[in-house]
């Protein structure tokens, strides 16, 4: 009873540290979890009717072929109906496309520090992982191009990059594919768009219309404050999505997730209030980054990462036991922490808390 | 920009018809739903509390590892929390399990006529499909552990089958794991094991306990009214967990589906409920086809297979006209439907409905 021997390795997903556990382990009362990018606003109350009015239909299946939010959303970005999929999380998406197009002996291209779920989903299908270094926190498009081969399936475009925050510009973007061969899919993972004002952003739908080898992430766990109930999309041309449905289950996402996100979509003003506090949140930190001489990579999303000039496992450990969870231990940035950008109140504590422990360590050394 | 080739020409899975599209298409108001053996009498109320307590956790993401569910399974069946994993619904289990085992040139058996899941994700994976032919409509392991050979990696069996609805007798079991060798996992699918007190009927955990090459497949959506929310979870050995995990996106199941579960797990009262309803049920049902004169598979589960006598899809569409939503179309049983057992009234409507689509078919002979 062997599994494939190319998953027997494979590391497991390590979370953000849930706050029942921190409090528990730490004693703390007050605990504020900026370790999963999550939105710190809830979600819209819209979507929390909408799931209360699904509660007489707990045991009637989903409708599988999601035809009502599909209707929404193929309307809201102007695309057909046959261009979208559904997923439990965009990460289910990630995995429906590795595991359509990925077999051994494929090769398929990522930056070196980047979600994680692309290498997983591709390990597992045993294709060939090419990681290529970021530059600066940015995707180096020019380096992946290089790394194309007539045995690339697949390059994967975190936009912005999680965990490191920064953007590849339109034209940046317009120049990789312009380049890159037909023969290769390009994911372009945009979870995070929504919180995105700055003119430079290359907006995915518009690339869609001219590139037919493109795929776009979205998901319902970030602005929409949706991340308990695990649903994202992907948006592609036609028989892109129609290869990618061949592998989905027929009923992964929830009823209640699909309801829900049909409510969250609609409530405009839910969203444009979250992006504008994230705005503000990302002035405040920044702003405070460097009154103490902190360097950060730019941030465009709801998180930020930056450089604490200590190992990043001690920064977050004194985070912790004040009751701040942050993400640390990235293997290509050993001295940077990532922090979702909270509540005001949240951000306070974190700058005083990381204060503190900047503090406590200097007098360490 | 080529995908698995083995995924091309996958069928697409057909869903049970949704009762709005019928009440639309038809132009009907009162219209049941008997396609997708889901539970007629809802869910425990408790479940739709455990719901709304998770209100304003809507943007939080679920406890990856299911801890709090885990220990509450582990505790009722008297097992470690190593030997659980959750799902989308067991068929992400499947999925998964299918995911962590198969590859190019490794064989898979199951019946002909059983979970299409199976045969779907085993084709995904580019197996070698081994359909053993049903016998009366049961699994026939004697004829299954013929067809084990050094590349048999899984053995799906399905007690009680989906559609037939019959089971595998304990000491047939017996007979079939004391034989398969220990390099073939098999599989047991328990979707239905709820509804059933049938002393021949065998305990997975028994068998669980002698065997190591194991996994059980257990469900939310069916007895315990959760089919919206997509839980169901595996159980085995905890090195199988383990290599199965390998395999599972790190947050696949919802923060309101663990909950629900979690509630609906507790709530022992309202199983009892929907178990002795079903029995009834059946009892009528079966009762009325012996007055009919039709003949059916012995039911175990939430649903009964029989025989019309008449091309199935004619018979299929005359309870859609009359508001009775059934599955048929088995390629291997063309008269045969399959109808879930619903409450009273859903089962009197289908047979008065059903009672004049065979008149109606007969006059026209």
């Amino acid at each position: 009873m062997q599994p494939k021997q190319n998953i027997i390795h494979l590391p497991v997903y390590q979370p953000g540290k849930p706050i029942e556990d921190v409090k528990r382990e730490l004693g703390l009362t007050d605990v504020v979890k900026l370790a999963s990018n999550e939105n710190p606003f809830g979600s819209s109350e819209k979507a929390k009717e909408a799931i209360i009015a699904e509660l007489s239909n707990t045991s009637i299946y989903p409708d599988g072929a999601s035809v009502s939010l599909t209707a929404d959303i193929a309307a809201k970005f102007d695309i057909g109906t046959d261009q979208i999929i559904f997923g439990t999380g965009s990460d289910e998406v990630i995995l429906m496309i590795a595991r359509a197009f990925l077999t051994t002996g494929d090769e398929t291209i990522m930056a070196d520090e980047t979600f994680s779920q692309y290498k997983h989903n591709a390990v597992v299908e045993n294709a060939t992982i090419i990681e290529v270094p970021l530059k600066d926190g940015k995707h180096d498009l020019p380096a992946m191009l290089a790394r194309v081969t007539d045995k690339t399936k697949i390059v994967w475009i975190c936009n912005p990059n999680n965990p490191t925050g920064t953007i590849v510009h339109k034209e940046e973007l317009e120049q990789f594919m312009s380049q890159v061969p037909p023969h290769v899919l390009v994911v372009l993972d945009e979870a995070y768009c929504e919180y995105i004002e700055d003119e430079q952003y290359p907006d995915g739908f518009e690339f869609l219309k001219r590139y037919k080898n493109l795929v776009l992430l979205r998901t319902f766990s970030k602005i929409y404050g949706l991340a308990s109930l695990r649903i994202g999309f992907g948006v592609g041309r036609p028989e892109t999505i129609r290869y990618i449905n061949q592998v989905r289950e027929p009923f992964n996402t929830s009823r209640f997730g699909q309801a829900a996100a049909k409510a969250a979509l609609a409530d405009e003003e839910f969203v444009a209030y979250c992006r504008e506090q994230n705005r503000r949140g990302i002035q405040y930190i920044t702003g405070e980054f460097e009154r103490l001489g902190l360097s950060y990579f730019p941030a465009y999303g709801n998180f930020i990462m930056f450089d604490t000039k200590f190992p990043s496992a001690q920064v977050f450990d004194g985070l912790l036991r004040r009751g701040v969870i942050s993400r640390a231990r990235w293997s290509k940035y050993p001295t940077h922490v990532r922090i979702t950008v909270g509540s005001q109140e949240q951000n306070e504590k974190f700058i005083s808390s990381l204060e503190q422990v900047l503090q406590e360590l200097a007098v360490q050394v």
